[in-house]
């Protein structure tokens, strides 16, 4: 390798170099898989040049340095650039570098967290940027942290509405340690984009929205660097509107149409026209030694209600995640300007500099949290059920990036009531449970809800919790355990006729049921499903062993919930039990919670009649 | 009912009337139901009396009337102001008014086009803008029509950031046929919003997206009236802020916190404040006549693919609906700037007029098909599959609607190969299938495709077709027929051990197994399960029925796809036949395509090996 070049100050033509190297390596790793991004990575090769050279402080043998600067590729399409500053940086070879794509290389096609200098997956746009938000409320709200946010930035992603979401938030939450570069190269995948050079009008928004913008020549290495000077000085988030010519540097693509998401046709020409094949090095700056701080700590009781006391499960979350909040000083909690609904203003109430308010934006809400944990922090986000599936994308994409958070979904299924179907969450657990490694808990109980919470504190991933909106009976003291995973059978005798599934506000009915039945002369067993993602397979097999039909019944649609997850375990297991699924299967309305649950055919007396058909089919 | 007031023009103090009316009832209705959102509605009160005496064109009696303005309320909370035009226009009485929330009524907690004269649910913040530059696109670019999209959007909605793609994309597109009003009454569910008052701020940014934009004191009804003349001639669509108080015009309630989503503590008094219940009518004004319109078809023959020819069905979704164009003029196009991979650039060619680019903005994507399709065109709206789930509350919410809304999602599985897992649609099917109404279909090869793709334009609902990445060898004659709802069973014998399920790519899997088990003496079953939802339970049944085990395999996670489908339909029959799933159940790379299908265990030597084992099971 030749000598590294930040001995003494880097000249306009070594930074020169450094780019071109940056494109080089773009084209040849493009070249080498025969697929990705290697014009998207050439426009942003100056920009990251400088920063690189310049700017960024980040000590590349210790991510794990809490006073790294973060460096979050939201245009993770332009992973070549991304690894040829890593070649540049020293922190993978030339030989790593050429197994761009290939199977079992950590550089894959978009940036995962599998390479330890990435914070978070991207690759679906326009996610970068409101992460980068989560990380930098780390930064000032939480730690008092010197380090900064630089977040590269795509034209084409600021048609996102989360990309505004997250200027909005920035600028009301004043977060001067963020660093928006936006490669404006004007081209999309298929043609131009909207707003193709006109950066003025995209500054404008920006600068609305509380940022200090600057718009420049994306390939003028002074102005970068001016750029980058000016925005550490803002005392605002400072966003750059660089404009670029996607493919720079190389004639053949440079501002062509049709050159998106492909090699150069000639990779060789490409680099000699580049200057050829280098092996330059940059000393990174390493960053300052983060400064410890302090959490403080209100002393919460572990909530415990009685038996027959009736309380909602969303209740319960407020108080158990206050109580949280004080026994693990890493758990911060987010909502969706619905606190008194959801219940985190419990939270809110008792640790409020943990408290993170994202208002009516669902999706900077969750991205937030994923930006939160990368720094360790324990993320709980709220909001009604519904408006979560705002945020699946991004949902998807926090498992991609092995993130560590924890969501709650209030107000589920029809027994909300009379607020009516846009509400209601319907398809939360088939939205959740479809997520890689999740966890998807419907707590039946308020205790039991103050338990499982605990448990997706302790759990690594992303886990989800139901709860429900009225109040309903605590069935279990609070010294019962229940756990990821689990369910609790809380009724069975050897004469179990037949076996009824819920859990949440189904399981009330269950027991109704069971009731209804037992005056009948029918034996119900009662299983609470509560953890419907892992679920207690043994259990169910037991069940349908010994007894001779299951009900699983739902507040929730047909497809994906409680019933199918059932109906998988007994269909692998070849159990010939016949299963019955009550479930959402007609457009609810608004109404009195009873009476929806009845016109769905969820409640007990339908219960009652499903268990009857069952054993006389 | 007193006289109707437009008799003549209708002064400052009958407005103030109207005014005080909409306030009056708005209490009453949430009096009455014991829940909704009064105040919400109480500070948009005036601003929806002028509207509804001097601006809005609407003939009540006659809702179908192509003519009619649209009257959209993206802040669906305020539904009894909604309500209360109704009366204040003669299409409800008082009585049905105080029906609100009632279960059985259709004037519920939020609109939905049950009620004749909504176009589209509400409820879920941030929908109602976006969904109207769908109905805007139609009038300006499809019809070229009269009528005008007038909607009402609240403060805290702003935060959403699909609310800033429909500002961004109204701009673009010119669309002066739009007027938002912004009632902006500073306070939100649990407190006081991002901006509060500061309107400059919003308006700025929606200026800078290419709106005409008005700031003016929402409770001035000379502003409103010449806030709205003003907007009607501005020549580009219009936004109007108007700074107003939360249950404005009761002491008690006016401007206060914690006043959100209930009914006043004292109605009967509010009343009287308001100066008691009113009955007064306004005529509202008809439409002009509607202008015919006509559409062009380019001729486009039906495709049709050889057997054995490789062709990815993404390329024959391309294909198919640009003949559908030419089949049907109401068909219609949208893509979010990755045309050249769904391929729906094919029918922009054909039909330019019919193509509307949405740019990388699914939300809008979506909003604008269920716009679209209000006017009584069929929306195709395509992207990645992966990208649809960004828009996965404006799909929930179409079915709320009822909307005629036909998806396409290409790029599924990890089969798509290097691009990696953020690129992968893992989750769509379970996420689809949990959509009320739903249809979903996976096509297994090209000219399947084309004719599913015929019948999701003849299907009115919400309907999606998973597209492959891969060109996969043609399987079926032009001329087989395929239904929504059915399968395909392409090896059958009697002596069949065994059946294997796929669909899609998995289906040339299971196709290569069934060979292979074949030279082992295994006859092998298989099924194309081409429609997932609704699935044809009838030949699944026969097969567990007359083989010994079925495995079902799919590219896709393990909840909620293929897999659990059948499961759910051998459970509910208490089928014992034993089901093995072969599905992703692990975080996916990049790689080849044939080397991810491997690692992922859904390959044909996969399938061979479950085949043999449940069959020495």
């Amino acid at each position: 390798m030749e000598q590294a070049t930040t001995e003494g100050a880097i000249d306009r033509e070594q930074l020169h170099e450094l780019a071109q190297q940056l494109r080089v390596d773009s084209v040849r790793a493009a070249a080498a898989a025969n697929s990705g991004h290697p014009t998207s990575s050439m426009s942003g090769a100056d920009l990251m040049a400088v920063l690189l050279a310049r700017y960024l402080r980040y000590d590349f043998d210790a991510p794990e340095n809490g006073a790294n600067d973060h460096l979050v590729f939201s245009k993770g399409h332009a992973s070549p650039l991304l690894y040829g500053m890593y070649k540049l940086a020293g922190a993978i070879d030339d030989e790593e570098l050429l197994t761009f794509r290939e199977f079992g290389s950590r550089l894959q096609g978009h940036p995962t967290p599998e390479i330890p200098w990435v914070d978070v997956a991207t690759g679906s746009l326009g996610q970068g940027l409101p992460i980068s938000v989560g990380i930098a409320l780390a930064g000032k709200r939480l730690e008092a942290a010197d380090f900064r946010v630089w977040v590269l930035c795509g034209d084409s992603e600021l048609a996102e509405g989360s990309m505004w979401e997250a200027f909005e938030h920035a600028g009301q939450a004043g977060l001067d340690n963020m660093i928006a570069i936006v490669d404006v190269n004007r081209l999309g995948q298929r043609g131009p984009t909207m707003h193709e050079w006109d950066t003025a009008s995209l500054a404008a928004r920006a600068a609305a929205c509380g940022w200090d913008v600057q718009e420049i020549d994306g390939h003028d290495l002074e102005a970068i660097d001016a750029a980058y000077a000016r925005a550490l000085a803002a005392g605002q988030p400072a966003a750059i509107f660089a404009r670029t010519k996607k493919g720079s540097g190389v004639a053949a693509v440079e501002d062509q149409p049709n050159q998106h998401g492909k090699p150069l046709a000639d990779p060789e020409a490409a680099v000699e026209e580049l200057g050829g094949i280098r092996s330059l090095r940059v000393e990174v700056q390493h960053p300052p030694t983060a400064q410890p701080y302090e959490i403080e700590r209100t002393p919460v009781e572990r909530p415990a209600y009685e038996v027959g006391e009736k309380v909602a499960t969303r209740g319960a979350y407020g108080d158990a995640l206050a109580w949280l909040g004080a026994v693990d000083e890493k758990v911060v909690a987010l909502d969706g300007e619905v606190g008194n609904s959801t219940y985190a203003e419990r939270f809110a109430a008792k640790h409020p500099d943990r408290f993170f308010e994202m208002y009516i934006a669902e999706q900077q809400l969750v991205a937030a949290g994923v930006g939160l944990q990368t720094r360790g922090w324990k993320p709980f986000a709220s909001s009604f059920g519904a408006f979560l599936s705002r945020a699946y994308d991004f949902i998807r994409m926090a498992a991609i990036s092995d993130a560590d958070l924890k969501l709650c979904g209030s107000h589920v299924g029809v027994s909300i009531g009379p607020d009516g179907p846009s509400q209601m969450a319907l398809e939360d657990i088939a939205a959740f449970r479809a997520v890689l490694d999740s966890v998807v808990l419907y707590p039946s109980d308020a205790n039991q809800a103050v338990a499982l919470l605990d448990a997706m504190r302790e759990h690594r991933g992303v886990s989800y919790m139901r709860t429900t909106r009225e109040a309903t009976p605590v069935l279990y003291g609070p010294d019962e355990s229940f756990r990821i995973g689990g369910s609790h059978t809380v009724r069975s005798s050897d004469d179990d006729a037949v076996t009824l599934i819920g859990a949440g506000i189904t399981l009330r009915e269950c027991l109704a049921a069971a009731d209804e039945l037992a005056g009948r002369g029918i034996a119900a067993r009662v299983i609470d499903l509560y953890s419907v993602k892992p679920v207690d397979a043994e259990t169910i097999l037991a069940a349908a062993g010994e007894t001779g039909a299951l009900i699983a019944v739902e507040d929730h649609w047909a497809e994906g919930g409680i019933g199918e997850t059932v109906a998988g375990v007994l269909a692998e297991a070849g159990a010939g039990t016949p299963l019955v699924r009550l479930a959402i299967t007609v457009r609810p309305t608004s109404g009195p919670p009873a009476e929806l649950l009845s016109a769905a055919g969820i409640d007990s007396p339908h219960i009652v009649a499903a268990a009857e058909r069952s054993l006389n089919a």
